[in-house]
């Protein structure tokens, strides 16, 4: 999260929030944020917030996501919202919604439906 | 590209390599390739690879990605392809495969479809 | 919609309803809805959704969507819910939300995220 | 299956074909397979490629796919063909291409990734 300068700026059971600054380097060709930066805020505020309602000790992989970008994101300001829908005890799916803040108004730019996988010990590698 | 230290190494019609180097702050807490990087290297080679068919002057948006992790993405070297299923006068899909490079060995980690649209003149905003 | 026994229950604009009763014929080996049926159902109610913002004479097709299975579907009635997230010229971005009645209790059973396009006169064919 | 008369015509370990003939009650507004249809396809076909390299007594789930259609999907004959990109203990990623067979000619025309899960014993619900 450091490379983009997000940083975590809420957690709930469940619900968590992840912001962005935006940046020079982060814009693609057309100034707008790049998909890639949109993807990786949203998947980090899914995964931080299917990984705050899994036991202690567990850890949360990425087992894919899919998001779609609904409108050019331009602005000083992202949140990307991650919202657990259902918490299993493998599988865990969230909505990641990603909104830009500019010149005081919101926009809805991109949505993502993100499949979290609990990982006890070592299984990492399945 | 540039932020996560990508670049382009092939170009066919079609068909776009993305190269990334290893770096310390583009892995997550387990020592991988984090999700976001990944995606963003890969959708990076599909919106080339779609643009590489486009007529003269387009440019290329990314409508929506989705992409499955494989396996853990560690290496010193990561190739994400891009490849064109389907050219539309509108819409463009193509895959994305990224592929890990460790110790001479390589290993497909992700693989991502992604919808791109064509984008002519002042269209940007749909 | 008739294969499977949907029905439109309710239209506004930008949001619809397709019902579906259970039958034999629907369910998968473990005696749930299957996932195709519950895809087909989403699928309807985001396109019908979509076409309800186009424009007179337009038709709508899915350029692609995305379901996660969130809970076994069993019930005697399903709901698959299309919304609009964003209604573009070319592109619409749709939710469909599937929800299952099953001896007076409701559960969320599926969630979608499609992409549908407009298509005009005779662009069927892109 | 049975419902839109699909069949499985080719069976080996990670990779099955799934064949359908074209039916009225099939086709959408335009004359063309539905999308449903296609995913409902798909999806089997990619569950079955699972289920083939599943150990004995387990059973699958469909976790989640997304599809993204290509081309009208008109002819006599679809085949969809499910593959395993990525079989793990609990999560297998299946890639699954759906053709059309019209007049002697064949055309790609939808590509699924589908996430499927491991299912043993009394595992159905998580």
């Amino acid at each position: 999260m450091a490379t983009i300068g997000a940083s975590l700026v809420r957690i709930e059971p469940g619900e968590v929030d992840v912001e962005l600054r935006s940046r020079d380097d982060l814009v693609q060709q057309h100034g707008f944020l790049h998909a890639g930066v949109l993807a990786s805020a949203a998947d980090s505020a899914c995964g931080f917030a299917a990984l705050s309602l899994m036991p202690p000790g567990a850890a949360v992989l990425s087992i894919e996501f899919k998001i779609n970008m609904l409108a050019p994101a331009a602005g000083e300001r992202i949140l990307a919202r991650g919202r657990v829908i259902r918490a299993g005890k493998t599988v865990t799916v969230c909505w990641g919604d990603v909104t830009a803040y500019a010149d005081g108004r919101e926009k809805l730019v991109a949505t993502m439906v993100a499949t979290m996988m609990t990982v006890q010990g070592r299984g990492l590698t399945d």
